[in-house]
């Protein structure tokens, strides 16, 4: 299930990089040759590069090792492994070894220095780690090293995903290319899945490190499926562009409008491709105090059970999203809310609207995609969230992941 | 749906105290007749009294109105009138004159100064209330006041709940019987449902106020059904004792010990009683720095979507209790975190427990009711926290509530 996947045009080859895959069976070993579940990135040049993680307490150790990687060498980072199928995260002592032989067998297979590897796994928590599946399969992604791989990339990395996603944008004669996955355990609290993306733009991981961050909590903050978030989410940003020997860019600006534009498109396929989702729900916040409140009313409406089973029922029970802007937990004077559904209007400054009919209402809720606006009226910022409903599907998705 | 809902023991009269219900077609006029959902509560002599109110933002007029009577009449309460069917909210410049009106309704039926009556309304946000048809079933309420009506008041007082829920107890002479609503929209941010207890015991309403706050905090605060919390959510505690002439208890914690151990089995009800709830699951946290990290640890794994669709899938998906443990914003040292479900341990400081075997895992979570045990090793504080799973049922019941 998924609401409407847009087709996707192939992904853009970037200056520097290639991409392999390879299949280890990593969930089980039934699976080898059946599904692609490695994926691994290399630049031929060092890159700069800035990383987002998990605000989850419980961080997987590759989190924590990447993280490291990146505050040492954020100006020379040379590949990125991955692998889906089993988080390697929640078994305590065996993790931190299953990590670095994981690092060291995708450094040997791209013939760069160990620590020069960044690392992502998704998949089961708890579960002990495969790591000899994966060595033996690490000159597989080796040998397939190619600049057109980025699909492929994004297939491999998929868990529940029903779909591989990627993007890409030109910006003057640069390039940027993302692939990631998510599907469940999608809240905005950091990253909230995994995204890797690459580019020969010059900038320095100076400027990557805080442009990250602000392009993060407009696109992959603002999605949530279920609430959740993960131990392992990571979002890696790889730039080839001072290594290639460009000169670095003075102006970012237009680099960052287009890498925050892909972010979003790559963030709302992740909703699009929720566990279970049948709609698609835009929620537009207006009238705040500053974008932080903003977000995080959109962020209470979008994760709210209730109105997310309202959506799933087609039904305008629009007094659990009143309920909702009331649990985000700002202040807000609820004389001056104004709520409306497309076009149609519910609640004017506190009010029920005298026009609003609870058909007009209905028959937005029954669409497949439709905008909430939320309008506090205390301000002038603003911020927009999208996620989905909460349909039968999630729950027998979820209640049956690992069988 | 419901988990081993028990048999309720009949509740006990409170003297001073008599309880009327009638049947009013709140929520459709069909059901004139056919349904209770007025509740009337009505004492013979001024009560001490004090209360505990929802935390959302958007709080229904009643809730306002509530708070201002115990604020300034706390010594000298006559009556409580609640409603289901409508929660008198969302609907702005209305429902001041819809509340002021119930109230005046009561206060005439009961024949009590209108500024001595609290009042409650539980159901759907956001449609007109039917203030017509309540004030012309008040009458009814008021002619079938009577000391043993307690079970129909709280029958008359639910709303997707599907049985009625009181308890009593005995403090010595003294008498203590509560009712409660609540099955949906259920979260620990205060009260998070209905619940009016009554008793004798001459308590001070001075002493009654933080007394009731801490016993709402280990009971009512600690069930989630799905993280939601509504706008009407009230907890009334009314004592006749010194209106009928009892000196003022000295020592009260045998009577907060009782009503402590009365608010629990309350707000357990609540969770067996869960909108599509098929396990009840009880968290104790323990070695935690203080209580209330122990609380919104236990909260945390308690409203996670995937935790309860692995409760209700009786997957043994343990690594997603691990991930809500994460997610709960306090700092762990997950080197310290131990984890069993049941007797079954899982993992132990930190690391994966050698003889953790998946179907050892997977028969506790096949059964309706089992009991987590996270040990966070920092410390002597714990808390105890009671949930549900999240079932197809869930979806059904509120993507169909309206209808």
């Amino acid at each position: 299930m998924s609401v409407n996947p847009p087709h996707l045009k192939p992904a853009l080859a970037v200056p520097g990089f290639k991409v392999g895959t390879a299949s280890c069976g990593i969930k089980s070993p039934e699976q080898k040759g059946k599904r692609q579940d490695v994926s691994l990135i290399v630049s031929d040049v060092p890159c700069h590069a800035a990383g987002v993680f998990t605000q989850n307490r419980f961080r997987a150790v590759c989190v924590k090792l990447g993280e490291a990687t990146i505050e040492s060498y954020a100006t020379d980072i040379r590949a990125i492994i991955a692998n889906s199928g089993n988080a390697n995260a929640g078994t305590g002592k065996f993790e931190q070894q299953w990590s670095e032989d994981l690092i060291n067998a995708a450094a040997n297979a791209a013939n760069v220095d160990t620590n020069r590897v960044l690392s992502a796994s998704t998949g089961v928590i708890g579960t002990p780690f495969p790591i000899e599946r994966i060595q033996g399969g690490m000159h597989e992604a080796a040998e397939s090293l190619n600049e057109n791989h980025w699909d492929a990339a994004a297939h491999a990395i998929r868990t529940t995903d029903t779909f591989a996603k990627w993007s890409s944008r030109k910006v003057g004669d640069y390039t940027i290319t993302g692939i990631a996955k998510g599907s469940g355990m999608i809240h905005p609290n950091m990253a909230t899945m995994l995204a890797f993306i690459a580019t020969d733009a010059p900038i320095h991981a100076k400027q990557l490190a805080p442009m990250l961050r602000r392009v993060a909590d407009r696109s992959f903050n603002c999605i949530s499926v279920d609430g959740d978030t993960s131990t392992n989410d990571t979002l890696y940003l790889l730039s080839s562009g001072i290594g290639l020997g460009h000169t670095p860019l003075e102006e970012t600006s237009e680099f960052e409008q287009a890498l925050t534009e892909l972010c979003i498109e790559l963030a709302q396929l992740i909703v699009r491709d929720g566990e279970g989702v049948s709609k698609f729900v835009t929620i537009e916040v207006t009238g705040s105090k500053n974008e932080t409140d903003a977000r995080t009313v959109g962020r209470s409406i979008a994760i709210s059970p209730l109105v997310k089973t309202a959506f799933a029922g087609s039904d305008a029970n629009w007094g659990r999203i009143l309920m909702a802007i009331g649990n985000a937990g700002i202040d807000i004077d609820t004389d001056k809310v104004s709520l409306k559904a497309d076009q149609v209007i519910m609640l004017e400054s506190g009010n029920l609207h005298p026009d609003y009919r609870d058909e007009d209402g209905m028959a937005i809720f029954a669409k497949d995609e439709f905008t909430l606006h939320v309008d506090l009226g205390l301000g002038h910022a603003s911020a927009t969230v999208w996620t989905g409903d909460l349909t039968h599907e999630y729950i027998v998705i979820n209640a049956e992941y690992r069988s």
